[in-house]
């Protein structure tokens, strides 16, 4: 399904030395599911077409909604990427998170296909989710000049990060959801990082190989389940734990939380007893 | 030296109904200070490239330094962008700033040209540069399969916001200077409106055509002047005000602002007893 390629690292560097402290069969978002979460909440990204005769690759800043698996576009015929359109289809676009230090660190995903104009009248759900998107374009949607393209996505990358990128292919793309989890992340992140210190302790403790953990933070979380960063006794360490099963709202990510501690404080206690 | 393209806005937008309330002619950077401002500033942008056989353009997101008017990045041969750049050097380079509630109210800039390896012993300057702009690049710079390219800029085109767009000629970009005042810039905004309300009341009242302007924000400042935000009976406004002269740092635009405010309360003054 993937092609898999990894940088030349030292042998002496953190990366290879360090075991994880997790199973490594942890439920995990594949590339897939990533990148179509990714692409579903960003709406602005970087469309790449060509130039001028000779074809040069152009990179213009762009807004964008998600119809089925397919970035549409609002353009003016005076926008340079509408002219180079026209002059040949082929396009790409890149969306990148935001939110890590290092910029490299944050995931990406290049979308690759023909990039059309929509007729009038086969535009209805692309303007739907357009304006849902950018609620702003409302102002212009209506000019002369303007018309809606869509990317007809063929194939498309994901880097994840450092070390985590494969190509996706085009049915794993059209069969991911996106996370629903996502839009409640932040909010669930900075509660659980503002009063529950003591249950993320208990979580690595009790579910993971870093049990000398004595602080946690979580990073991210998921349907699938969440990740923290423990300090050790060896300095910081990433964990990822699982829900028992999926989860699919806000709600549910909080009965999941809660049982874990439950689950984690008994066992802990029992070890304690041994 | 540009050529520049405008939306076909309907007549009864504001923006074609409301009058200009300061000097049209006041000075502002040029789109070539404009872009090179940004580009010095960001780090960060897309990567286009020519991708297989069909030579597909292909955005990826890089990190970059500039020496000279020039971007330098520092790639890894497994990254798909050196393989396409290895096939066809053509590519661009996307920047683009962020902080506008509309995201296609901030500016960008599209640098155009061939972005080639910079063999070892001529990359000095582009290692340099980017370890001072990237310092977590410290940890892989001396991999073996990493390597400097740089973009020679050919040609580049600015968007400075809705309607303020144009091609940027090679000369005007090298000749350019980034913004002195940039890195200092939100710090004297956000000391401007916490603490010196009265005084940009005052250079609206005085200056400009705004003379019922009740309170003021400031938005921008350069080395040719600044811009505020002005309530005024008829809604929100721009207004833009130059120094006496260009400002270097940040002492200098201190000294000017306090001149100016002086300067406006004692015309503000005499018109009073007129």
């Amino acid at each position: 399904m993937t092609r898999v390629t990894r940088h030349q690292v030292s042998k002496n560097t953190k990366s290879s030395s360090q075991e994880l402290l997790y199973d490594p069969d942890v439920a995990t978002p594949s590339h897939a599911e990533q990148a179509k979460t990714l692409v579903a909440q960003r709406g602005i990204g970087t469309l790449c077409t060509l130039h001028g005769e000779h074809g040069h690759p152009y990179g213009s800043f762009v807004t964008y909604a998600l119809v089925g698996g397919n970035p549409v576009f609002l353009v003016s015929k005076l926008a340079e990427h509408t002219r180079n359109l026209e002059g040949d289809p082929k396009a790409s676009l890149l969306v990148n998170a935001e939110g890590k230090d290092d910029p490299l660190a944050n995931a990406r995903v290049t979308l690759i296909g023909a990039c059309t104009r929509l007729p009038r009248g086969e535009d209805t759900e692309a303007r739907e989710a357009f304006l849902a998107a950018h609620p702003n374009a409302s102002y212009y949607v209506d000019f002369k000049d303007f018309s809606f393209f869509q990317l007809d996505v063929e194939s498309l990358r994901y880097i994840g990060g450092y070390g985590r990128m494969s190509w996706v292919t085009l049915a794993d793309w059209q069969a991911a959801q996106a996370d629903p989890i996502a839009a409640f992340a932040p909010q669930i992140i900075e509660h659980m990082n503002d009063d529950h210190a003591e249950a993320m302790i208990a979580y690595c403790q009790a579910f993971s190989r870093a049990s000398d953990t004595k602080a946690a933070t979580m990073t991210a979380i998921d349907r699938y389940g969440f990740e923290m960063s423990a300090v050790t006794e060896a300095g910081p360490r990433p964990i990822r734990l699982a829900f028992a099963a999926p989860i699919e709202n806000a709600g549910q990510a909080r009965t999941a939380l809660v049982a874990l501690v439950k689950q984690a404080r008994a066992q802990l206690a029992q070890q304690a007893e041994a």
